[in-house]
C-alpha cells in the first residue's frame, strides 16, 4: 500500500496537521507501528504513546502539538480508521469478477452479474446468485439455495439445499448451513429420525463466523434476522428465531426451537434451553446457561443465569464459604443441641 | 410436492375423514401452515390451533369434529407424520446414482453398485464404498478406509486413513473421522508427539453431525457403536468407545479412553473426563462435567456432576446464600466467641 | 506391516531377550494385542498383562523372566515404542512427493522442491511453499500465505491471506487460519464491521488441531509460538499471543488481545477473557473461565478461576451446602433475634 496523508484524509475526513505529502505504507496498532505506518489513538489518554510511537503519521481526537508528527485530526479517530482499514480490506482481499474454468455450476443455476466464482465451486440445480456475489474456492451450494446480492461466501463453507440469505450476508469458512436439525423419536430402545425437511432463511446483513453450524428446520424454517452477527464455533439448532442486530459471540450454543429477540447480546460459551424465549434487548453474560425465558431488557449471568446483581453476589458469597463454614461450625459447638 | 390426502394416507395410514382428493402442496407446523398445505396435533391439548389453523389438511389422533377440515385420524400423528417427511427427504435430497466426471477415485479403490458419487470427491487408494453410498461433492476418504451399504457423507467431510464405516450411517457436513488424537510425551519441556497409528470403527445406523471430530487412536480403534447418534460440534478423542445406541447431544467433550455405555443420553455441552467409564442407561445433564466413573443407570448434573437430586437441592441453596450469610452474621453478633 | 524384532531393536534401541527373528505384523496395547503384534508395558505394575498378553513380543522397563515371550528391554518403553509408531506412521500416511494434476497452483506462487500437494488443493497468488511441505486435498492457501518446510496442510483446511507458518506446522483437517477476527462498533443501533486487516504468524513446530479457527488480527499479528499444540475445536481470537511450547486442550476458547505465556498448560474447554495475561508456566484447569491476568507460575482452577485449592475447598463446601444449611437452621430457632 501507497497512500498520502493527503488520500487518507480524503477517505476518513478530518484536518491534516503537518504534511500532508507524507508517504503512509502501512498501518498498525500505536504501540507496533514503525516509520511508514500511519496509527491512532482512541482518546487523549494514549497521547503518551502516541508521543513515543515510530508511526509516520497519527490520527487523534484534536490537533495535539506535543506530538511532533503529521496527524490528521478527526471527531472519532477508530472509527474513522475503520473506513480507511475497509479500503485497504478491499485492495487486499478483493476477488476478481470471473467465474473459475473449474467451477461447477448447474445449467438450472442462475448467476447474476459481477460475481467472482473461484476454483472447484460447487452450485448444484436452481440456485441463484445475485450480482456481485463472492464465493470462495471449495464452497459448496446445494438446490435450491439463493443467496443475494454482494454476499460473500468463504472457502469450503457447505450450504445445504433451501437456504435463502439476504444481501450482503457474509460466511466465513467452512461453516455449515442448513444441515439437519438434531430430531429422533425413540422408538423401541432406539433413535428413529425425524426428517429435516424445512429450511433456513438469513437476513441482509447478517455475518456468520467460521465453524458455525445453522441447522435447517423440521419443518417451517430456522431465522437469522437481519444485521445479526455470529462468532466461530456456534451452533443455531432447527427452528431457531434470532432477531435483527442480535449479537452471539463465539461458542453460541441455541437448542432447538428458541426464540432470540431483536439487539439481543449474547456473550462468549452461553447455553440457551430449546424453546425458551429472549427477550429484545436482553444480554447474557459469558459462560451462563439460560434453561428459561428472559423478559426484554433483562441481563443475566450464571448458570444457572441470574440476574447478573444476583449472580455477583452468589459469586462473592461462594468465596466466603470457608470463612462461613467456620463460623457455623464455631457456633454450633457454643450452642450445642438442647 | 403435489399429493392427495388419499396418497398422504398411504404413506401414514389412519383414516381419512372428508374429501381424500384434498391436494396437498406442502408441510408445516400447525401455527404457520397455509392452505395447501398439511400439517398435525400431537394430541389433543392442541385441539385450538388445528381448529385456527390455515391448512388444507390435519393429521391428529382421533377424529376431532370441532376441526372444519379434512383429516387424517391416526394413532400417533407425530410418527405418522415423520414417514411422509421421509418421502419428502427422499424427492428434495437425493442425489442421483453416477459418479461425476471431476471425482478423483483411485484405481485401486472399490465402489459399490449405485452410488453416487459428487464432484470434486477425492477417494484415495485402497477405500472400500459399498452399495448405494452417496457422497456430497468436496468429502475426502483417505487410504484404506471402508463406507457401508448406504451411507451417507455430506459434503467436505474429510475421513481420513482406516476408519471403518458400518451400514446406513450419516456424517454431516464438513467433520473430520480419523484426525490424529492429542497425545504428546514431555521431553526436556518441550511436547514430543505420540504418533496416531490406530483407527476408527463406526457402527451401523449411527449418524454423526456437522463439525464433529472422531479421533483415531493411539494405537487399537476409537468405536462409536451401532445406532449412536452424535450432535454438531462434539469431539470424540482417541480410544473412546461408545456404546450402542447412545446419543450425544451438542458440544459433547468426551475425552481420551473414556468409555460410555449403552443408551446413554449425554445432554449438550457435557465434559467426559479421560479414562471414565459411564454405565449403561446413565443420563448426564446438559453442561456437566463429569470427572469420574458413572455406575449403570446413573442421573446426573452439574460440574462436576452429582446425583441429580444432590445439584437441584446445591442450586437451590446456591440462590439462598444470600440469605444464609445475613443470617450467620446475625447469629455471629449474638453470639459473640467465648 | 513385517518387521523382525531384531529390526524395532535397530529403531527403538534396548536390549533384545529372546529370538531377535520373531516375525512382527502389527502392533497393539498389552490388552488387545494379538499373536503377531508387538506391544509394551509402560511400567512393572502391568506385568501381569504382560504375562497374560497374547502379544508375540513385548517391550518392557526391564527383562522381566515371567513373560515367557520374546522382550525387548529398554529404559523407557513407551517413549521407545513411539519411535516405532512413528515408523509405521510413516509408512501408512506418508504422501507421495509431486502435484496432481488437479491442484490450481497460481503462477504468482512458488512451490519448493519436494513437496506433496494432493488433488484440487488452490494456491493462490504470492503463496510461498518451503521444501517438502504436505498440501492434502481440498486444502486452500490463499494470497501471500507462506508455509515452512516440512509443514503439512491437511484436507479441507483453509488458510486465508497473509498467513505464515514456520516449519514443520502441521494444521489438521477443516481447520481455519486467518479468518476474521470478531470486531464491530455500535453505531446507532446497528453493528459496523471494523475491517480485520492484520495477520497470523505460526511458529515452528506447532500442531494446530481439526476444527480450529485462529483468527487474524484487526491490526498488527495474531502469534501462535513455536512448539505450542493446540487440540480440536479450539478458538484462538483476534490479536492473541501464545508464548513458545504452550499446549491447549480441546475447546480452549482465548478472546481477543490474550497474552498467553510460554509453557502454558490450558485443560479441556477453559475460556481465557480477552487483554488477560497469563503469565508463564500457569497450568489452568479444565472447564475454568479464567476472567482477570494471572501470575505466571498459577494454578487455577473453576468458573471464575480461583486458586487451584481455593476451587477445591468451595467444592468440597458446596457438596456440603445442605448440611451447613439445616445447621443455620436449627442455629436460628435455638437462638431466635432478640
Amino acid at each position: 500500500m501507497k497512500y498520502s496523508l493527503n488520500q487518507i484524509q480524503a477517505i476518513i475526513g478530518g484536518k491534516i496537521i503537518g504534511d500532508g505529502d507524507t508517504l503512509i505504507t502501512g498501518i498498525a496498532s500505536v504501540e507496533l507501528a514503525k516509520e511508514g505506518d500511519i496509527t491512532f489513538i482512541k482518546n487523549d489518554s494514549l497521547v503518551s504513546y502516541a508521543v513515543s510511537s515510530q508511526a509516520s503519521a497519527i490520527v487523534t481526537p484534536r490537533e495535539i502539538p506535543s506530538i511532533k508528527k503529521p496527524q490528521i485530526a478527526v471527531e472519532n479517530p477508530f472509527m474513522a480508521v475503520t473506513r480507511f482499514m475497509g479500503v485497504i480490506a478491499g485492495e487486499r482481499y478483493a476477488r476478481p469478477p470471473g467465474t473459475h474454468p473449474t467451477a461447477v455450476i448447474s445449467k438450472q443455476a442462475v448467476v447474476g452479474e459481477g460475481c467472482s466464482i473461484g476454483a472447484y465451486v460447487v452450485i448444484d440445480d436452481g440456485v441463484k446468485l445475485g450480482n456481485n456475489v463472492v464465493v470462495y474456492p471449495h464452497a459448496f451450494i446445494g438446490k435450491g439455495s439463493c443467496i443475494g446480492d454482494g454476499s460473500v461466501i468463504h472457502a469450503n463453507v457447505t450450504i445445504r439445499e433451501d437456504v435463502t440469505c439476504g444481501k450482503r450476508v457474509v460466511i466465513h469458512s467452512n461453516s455449515v448451513i442448513g444441515d439437519d436439525g438434531f430430531g429422533y423419536l425413540p422408538v423401541e430402545g432406539k433413535h428413529v429420525k425425524i426428517p429435516q425437511i424445512g429450511s433456513v432463511e438469513i437476513g441482509d446483513d447478517a455475518e456468520i463466523g467460521a465453524m458455525v453450524t445453522i441447522c435447517r428446520a423440521a419443518l417451517d424454517k430456522t431465522v437469522i434476522g437481519n444485521g445479526v452477527k455470529i462468532d466461530n464455533h456456534s451452533h443455531i439448532a432447527h427452528n431457531v428465531t434470532i432477531g435483527d442486530n442480535s449479537m452471539l459471540i463465539a461458542y453460541a450454543k441455541i437448542a432447538g426451537s428458541a426464540r432470540i429477540g431483536k439487539n439481543v447480546m449474547i456473550a462468549e460459551d452461553v447455553g440457551v434451553t430449546d424453546h425458551a424465549t429472549i427477550g429484545d434487548n436482553c444480554i447474557i453474560g459469558g459462560g451462563s446457561n439460560v434453561y428459561k425465558s428472559l423478559e426484554p431488557g433483562s441481563i443475566v449471568w450464571g448458570s444457572p443465569a441470574k440476574s447478573i446483581n444476583d449472580e455477583k453476589r452468589v459469586q462473592v458469597l461462594i468465596k466466603k464459604l470457608p470463612e462461613m463454614y467456620n463460623t457455623i461450625k464455631k457456633l454450633a459447638k457454643n450452642n450445642p443441641a438442647k
